[in-house]
């Protein structure tokens, strides 16, 4: 009867970070003890990248903008799922071009990147030329289920894409519970002013 | 056009902590600049009981139940706001017996807390009375705008009473906005098992 179905990635120590790298790890210490303090308490140290997490332009562009008063509306509404499990190693143009995607849509790639929860150094991720086709058709937002939205593109350039045509990006999603059709998301970051990146729980709305 | 209510705390460096203790106060260090990394990140350090939050009965409960498998349908439900704001330091079973609480409600107390964004030392909080009169109602969960549910308790009364009847805690609220009324509540923690508190971003549906 769960009417959710999450697409947000389990936070823990041994999860998965972009490029196994140690320090995207979250680090969990104990800070107080029911026997020295009285009650028990966690302290939590996380790269803002780690998990599933909104980018924003600020990550990957001198003095871009960042989450300050970031507009909850923009991602709490519908989604489509693009099944795009066929596609190996890179989302072209020729693989959205028969998805019908219309301007304004915002896109969740789910790709077999969320069939493992062990990190592929060759994650399926978005080409240049499919981010360029996007932008033409005037999508509103891009997620997928990769840490990140491209790999092998030493100028960044299909975040530099989303990013310069306003284009939100979700990254960190785990998608394999969906099928390719319309959703309704509910997603909500943590409220941090000035960031590069807010880590994020989303979920879809079962019908 | 706004039809959320962010009853979310901001976290910022110079945020309010409880008891202003500097332990408390999230911080936020450069993981990678564009210069040095191609890419600009941060890391954000802290305590779960920080800002707005979920309580899990392992904060006061040796071996109390925690996190993990948290259902997310609890807090995404129908709330009742309770204007307790003419509330001089404690909230009394008195406070509430003319509130219409029924079995089952969520209730959120809207206190004169929301009025500041500076820890008062003497928040208004819930009393071990109210705390027992409102287990005695049934209710499955109360949130409260300070970012403690309790004080001056040495043996915890309230948080025990509540989480002993599984009565779901959120501390952090900020409920200036809200009306002393019914709202749909959307709210997503952050997804890690095993902890004590989740950091929590809530939003009230305004109709």
């Amino acid at each position: 009867m769960n009417k959710f179905i999450d697409i947000s990635m389990l936070i823990t120590p041994s999860m998965m970070v972009y490029k196994n790298k140690e320090e995207k790890k979250p680090m969990f210490s104990v800070a107080n003890t029911l026997n020295k303090n009285g009650s028990y308490e966690t302290t939590l140290t996380m790269n803002l990248h780690t998990g599933t997490h909104l980018d924003f332009p600020l990550h990957m562009i001198e003095k871009g903008s960042n989450s300050t008063n970031f507009n909850l509306h923009l991602i709490n509404r519908q989604v489509k799922v693009l099944d795009l499990t066929s596609v190996k190693e890179v989302i072209t143009q020729q693989d959205l071009v028969n998805k019908n995607i219309e301007q304004g849509d915002f896109l969740l790639l789910k790709t077999t990147n969320s069939q493992s929860e062990l990190f592929d150094f060759n994650f399926v991720y978005l080409s240049e030329s499919a981010a360029a086709y996007l932008v033409k058709k005037g999508i509103a937002g891009v997620g997928i289920d990769a840490l990140g939205i491209e790999r092998l593109q030493p100028d960044h350039q299909t975040h530099h894409l989303l990013m310069h045509a306003s284009i939100l990006i979700i990254e960190g999603l785990r998608l394999k519970d969906t099928l390719e059709k319309t959703y309704t998301m509910i997603a909500l970051p943590l409220s941090i002013p000035g960031m590069d990146a807010l880590p994020l729980r989303a979920v879809l709305i079962h019908e």
